[in-house]
């Protein structure tokens, strides 16, 4: 069970209901009250888990849970007197029932009397404003925002709806689409990483651009995204990016991509829809990764993708080649053969 | 036409007086009146744009700008009814023209009401200093320095003229020469990682030393720049340094480098003057990088590189070596000779 | 000496004092007062040194240092006139002594009108709590905690006996065991990268763990450390984390393990006690990590590791057969061994 210092208890629900609601083929007794969610190896006969990843097939095994999301296929492998709740996708499944018994939490709306916004600022209805927060002028807070402790919401910059910007947050040159969610210390909007080198001295290139960030997008904690140069620096709806990723001026990436904590990306980089970088991959400057290419963690990209690839090394290759490669390589030291 | 929520509208300027400022030739209409700077891509017939890396020749060939800086041997690509800026360096000419049309924004000289600021502090003239930031005691701030909202400027930290601290920035123990800037949520001065290994626990090692960085240095969002043990770090003279960088206990950085987002450097190395390290470039403690050396980015440097080198690879190695190696090993496996 | 501006100026020790706290033999004047400590290159006649680091045994030789901890085996390299302070462990004895000189400052117990304070958060005896700190409802303090500037201490948080929270860092979900330090600007406890993947977008999974963080633990600057989707993230005792470090949801860390800098590691991987983990280190997720590892820096982590192991590589593997490989590989492309 979830500690209540920090969550609410959640109001229990049947599980004629939980697979109603997930559309999952309830196997067992629908009347079984659920109270909680709760991994396969700690949880109760009143508590629901789920398994997705195979590697966790022995904790499945050995599960006391009251009823659990699997996917049909490992319906053989169920403990006895397990309720099951049989769909395609367990983990998303699971998702959404988790959703349900711990709803996103909100405080009321308020705003703190120690935070400091400025008049000519707009503030939506409902919004949640905490202590230390600072809205600087003309910037624009739809309905519902909550801006959290000593984060700082730069002039002119633009919040849609149901926004949320983490504590200890700083946003400038920038506007966020409605039910996006930055989180605590990231970075958004300042200069990028822009100047002519001359041996006098480095000549700053005025950075003239925005950062765009579309509806539904997660930002991590500590990520830094830099304002474009003359065009913006973009992200694409639904796109999550995890923490300490570092952005670079006038990048533009797609919808729905993931981005692993610790990915840096150069700047003018264009990256397509559905892409996947794993964590660590350092991208460089001026390419196109193709819609749904993925990335391995760690790889370095220093050519375009094209789009569907699966990349991986250093320099980044097709993934194949780069197993082979491994492989190779492998065999060649073991076997000791002479190069001399 | 940059977004007038960020940025002031600039002042219209002659072709002419931008030749002449700029130094270009210009091959056009002196008297044509230039009121913006935009991309190749989206600039009208009253914007200058410029063209430096030829991967966008493009871009130029179907460009409707007013007015464009480029290298003269470019001169036969462009297109009709372009003013040409004649300039060996274009993008030189480009920042130094974009900063007359967008100066460097700062805000009337004022102490907000909501900052905290100890009365040992020594202020001088012409600050601007936001509201939430925070002076301690002894910390001397020099005419003319803005510090942002949140930011902590720690008991006896010394700020020369025209510094810039960002919002949410935190320094203690380091002095920060004149015309430097300090990025959003960058940490300075905090304790390296200095501990003595004992089978009962670490014992810290009392780090006392400081960070003295120079003058006209940039140092990026959510960097991290440790104080030294008992020698200084030290940052030289127009250095700048990207985002979520680390910079450990002692490391002497040389004047003119350019440290690339993400990049690690390991306590006490020691790296010459106008150094280049590629984003997420890993250096190794107590090394030495010598004077104009450049290393590609993810490379990881476990040596000592002499003056002028290139390297890359992990471990690094001289650049042409490592071509060498990637293309070998890529016939290697083509070929799929056999090695058992 | 150490700079007056940042440090307290300490008090003058006889060798022989020095002798007895720290156990070292002296070859010497045990009447001799030492003022400071400091480096080989720079200490006077008056201060202490030690050689730790081979690497600096030109500095040993030379040194003017009036008295200096080193291993019985250099004695012999000693210059004439120094008073040797003999141990086998010459670091660890400097960094008790300069403990004695330089003890960990700490402000007079007092709570900052400045500070934000909940009615409901229960405050210890003796603490600090600087200007702009906020605490939030239901947090315990226990006693002598030192809460930094503009530092956010989430509802719920619990932080044990002389806890030191740095400047502008973030807590939620989490408790920490008495006597560890989170540094500036690290983020501790927000929820982890959980999504299920879906066409129509990510279905984001509630992550109701926490961070659970032992005693005498410390955590660099800006570092990241998301809390649990179920179970909890757990840092192990004595654990020393670096700056900018990503530790995703799940993770569990043994005790008196050393991540430096830039590591990740991945969603529920397990690492054993005393694992060293170099700079930049990649561990990918669900991954053990046996107790003792070591693993060299940007090495690639995608498979479980023995006890007890050294590791190098992209992907990492042991030790010698990465160092075999980099050599033979060497051989091969300088041999220039045709393969077509």
């Amino acid at each position: 069970m979830a500690d209540s210092k920090f969550f609410l208890t959640p109001a229990p629900i049947t599980l004629r209901d939980i697979a109603k609601k997930s559309g999952a083929t309830l196997i067992g007794n629908g009347d079984q009250t659920i109270n909680d969610v709760a991994p396969l190896d700690t949880a109760k006969d009143d508590e629901l888990s789920f398994l997705d990843n195979i590697k966790y097939k022995g904790h499945f095994a050995k599960t006391k849970a009251g009823a659990c999301f699997i996917h049909p296929d490992m319906q053989s492998l169920a403990p006895k007197g397990v309720n099951l709740l049989l769909t395609p996708k367990p983990y998303k499944a699971y998702a959404q029932t988790a959703q349900i018994f711990y709803p996103d939490p909100k405080p009321e709306a308020s705003i703190s009397p120690h935070a400091i916004i400025h008049p000519d600022a707009l503030i939506g209805k409902n919004c949640v404003i905490e202590a230390g927060a600072i809205i600087k002028s003309n910037a624009s807070i739809a309905d519902g925002c909550w801006i959290e402790e000593n984060a700082v919401i730069g002039q002119g910059v633009k919040l849609g709806e149901q926004v949320r910007i983490g504590v200890n947050a700083t946003l400038s040159h920038c506007e966020i689409g409605a039910h996006s969610r930055i989180y605590t210390g990231a970075r958004i909007g300042q200069d990028g990483f822009g100047f002519a080198i001359d041996p006098s001295g480095f000549v700053k290139v005025p950075q003239l651009g925005r950062v765009i960030i579309a509806e539904h997008v997660e930002i991590g904690a500590n990520t830094t995204i830099d304002r474009g140069a003359g065009p913006d620096t973009t992200i694409g709806q639904g796109t999550w990016i995890d923490n300490l990723v570092q952005i670079g001026h006038n990048v533009k990436i797609g919808k729905g991509c993931i981005i692993v904590s610790q990915v840096g990306i150069s700047g003018s980089t264009v990256i397509g829809d559905y892409v996947a970088l794993g964590g660590q991959v350092g991208v460089a400057g001026h390419l196109n990764i193709g819609t749904g290419a993925q990335v391995a963690a760690q790889s370095g990209i220093m050519r375009d993708i094209p789009a569907g690839e699966s990349q991986m090394g250093y320099p980044a290759m097709p993934m194949k080649q780069f197993m082979k490669q491994v492989a190779y390589l492998k065999r060649l030291i073991k076997n000791n053969k002479s190069v001399d």
